[in-house]
């Protein structure tokens, strides 16, 4: 019997792969190189149609403004706001109208303008699905968040609200709410805008740079919610080898958003926030929580076996959190 | 009426897209990232199936050796024989078997232990239709090889033997030969692994190197034939603003090529033989094709609109040269 690769799943198949690779974007968000006095993180990231994008949800700008935000979240989530270029490998069947290959350059170059980076160059080639390869580039900076650098006693800081860009698909795609309920027309912009214009969190790692109290060093975990909240506490813990304790009534949620725990499960494992999820000494954690209004401790670390419990010590489901597995 | 991509060309595409880019990838092999004491440079190629392979005749592993030497030729033919890293972004539909995916990368892995590099890297996703998309990174080192660095005087140098690997592909896909002719087993095997297993010109960039006469200085324009000798020509000449004369007898074959000159054509324009196509001054030149017995001047660099012509005036019909183009 031969194995398919949706016999395996994608954690598996990059797990196969890893001796192929050294360390880096398997393990982590991004690889790095090191040059004489400048090191540098790299990242690839791919977005197929159908996939990862959708035209019936979003325009090409939209897209494109999504295929630069999303590479350019993971160089933020591993410490670097320097953002320094980036290549375009552009897959599209050969009937692409101009216009859409020129709407979403115009997304990213809007991206550009307010992240900073230029496009260095690329390939684009024709074929039956639409699929956009991008590789990122930025410059290592102090702190280099790694996702395996938490530590028991660590305090977990999310950086803002989630949910909200699941909302936002769900309402695109008229899809049926987990209640019925009236939501505020701010509620259903911000769901939308957020959905169609990830914004990565550049504010936030500005603001953990500039808080850091001179008694602790730069180490801290940090990874993004892009896969979803649990999911990336679950990254941190694998990678760290440790469990996290969260407290439930301690996850911001929207002033607008529902108060029905129904909707629960789309603030946990909705995907595609962009927010960082940070592993801090407390000190740091609390002075970012103090310089940060959207920023809240939502719970700690502590030795064991991989693994997330609510501070009730019931065990979160994270096999579940399988939503963005590709395969 | 909107124009599609198709209406457009991939060389029209790629001229519309400048606008968003840093000169780089577009006019050049490739684009190039400076830092404090060292450049690199940086390559994104695309391979999608049934557009630049074929698994009726490539297998896993020619196909993961192809991927990745054909981004090492871009850095070859632009001076860095310091292969540092490769990111991967590898679409595939969920039916693959895992036995594929290791027989790409055990391909690859090959292609590193006789070149360098290592995979730091990558993204995988689901899709219709195979795609390999691979980012390279080499040293930038001189001479800095640019196909906009000719100027008039100087000589046209080929480093090999054009043609075998469209005669490999001839081969392998029983297509109807120029004429009929009988061919050495020689030839047949020597076609066929040439195209199976493309070999980047790294022995002539090290001999191009250590040859420079000290009355010369470092500028030479390169680039590599894999789009085909004269597409190659043809590129030197736009980016440099030249003309280029070829001689026609003086462009090598391979010993046990038909003599008939029906099969110069795909001499010419078979493609996919990724040796260094080189502008040099004469005594560069003369030292270069003393040095690597496969090197031969083939002709010179005069001012002019770009053009080929050969050497008895004759132009050459390059808009015929779009066998490479995609869409």
């Amino acid at each position: 019997m031969t194995t398919t690769i949706k016999d395996l799943g994608e954690i598996e198949l990059l797990n196969r792969l890893k001796k192929y690779m050294r360390y880096g974007q398997i393990d982590d968000d991004l690889a790095e190189i090191k040059t004489l006095n400048k090191s540098l993180l790299i990242n690839t990231d791919l977005l197929v149609e159908k996939i990862h994008f959708s035209e019936k949800i979003s325009n090409a700008k939209d897209i494109g403004w999504k295929c630069l935000t999303t590479n350019i979240s993971d160089l933020i989530c591993s410490g670097s706001e320097n953002i320094i270029s980036f290549t375009v490998g552009l897959v599209l069947p050969s009937h692409t109208h101009w216009e859409w290959v020129e709407n979403l350059y115009e997304g990213m170059w809007e991206a550009m303008q307010e992240f900073g980076g230029e496009i260095i160059g690329g390939d684009c080639s024709c074929g039956d699905t639409k699929m956009v390869s991008i590789t990122a580039i930025g410059e290592k900076k102090q702190p280099r968040l790694h996702r395996g650098n938490a530590i028991p006693g660590d305090y977990i800081v999310s950086t803002g609200f989630h949910g909200l860009s699941r909302l936002g698909l769900a309402l695109l795609t008229s899809e049926k709410l987990p209640s019925e309920v009236q939501l505020s027309s701010q509620l259903t912009n911000k769901a939308i805008s957020t959905h169609k214009r990830p914004y990565p969190a550049i504010k936030a790692l500005k603001a953990l740079k500039e808080c850091k109290p001179r008694s602790t060093s730069w180490r801290a975990a940090g990874t993004d919610s892009s896969d979803g909240l649990i999911e990336s506490i679950r990254g941190i813990c694998q990678s760290s080898n440790c469990q996290a304790v969260l407290s439930k009534t301690s996850i911001l949620k929207d002033p607008d958003w529902p108060e029905d725990s129904m909707w629960d499960e789309w603030i946990l494992n909705g995907g595609e926030d962009y927010e960082l999820i940070l592993t801090l000494p407390r000190e740091w954690a609390e002075a970012l929580s103090k310089e940060l209004k959207s920023a809240q401790i939502i719970g700690f670390i502590k030795e064991g076996k991989p693994n997330i419990f609510w501070d009730n010590l019931e065990p979160i489901n994270i096999e579940k959190s399988n939503l963005f597995q590709h395969f």
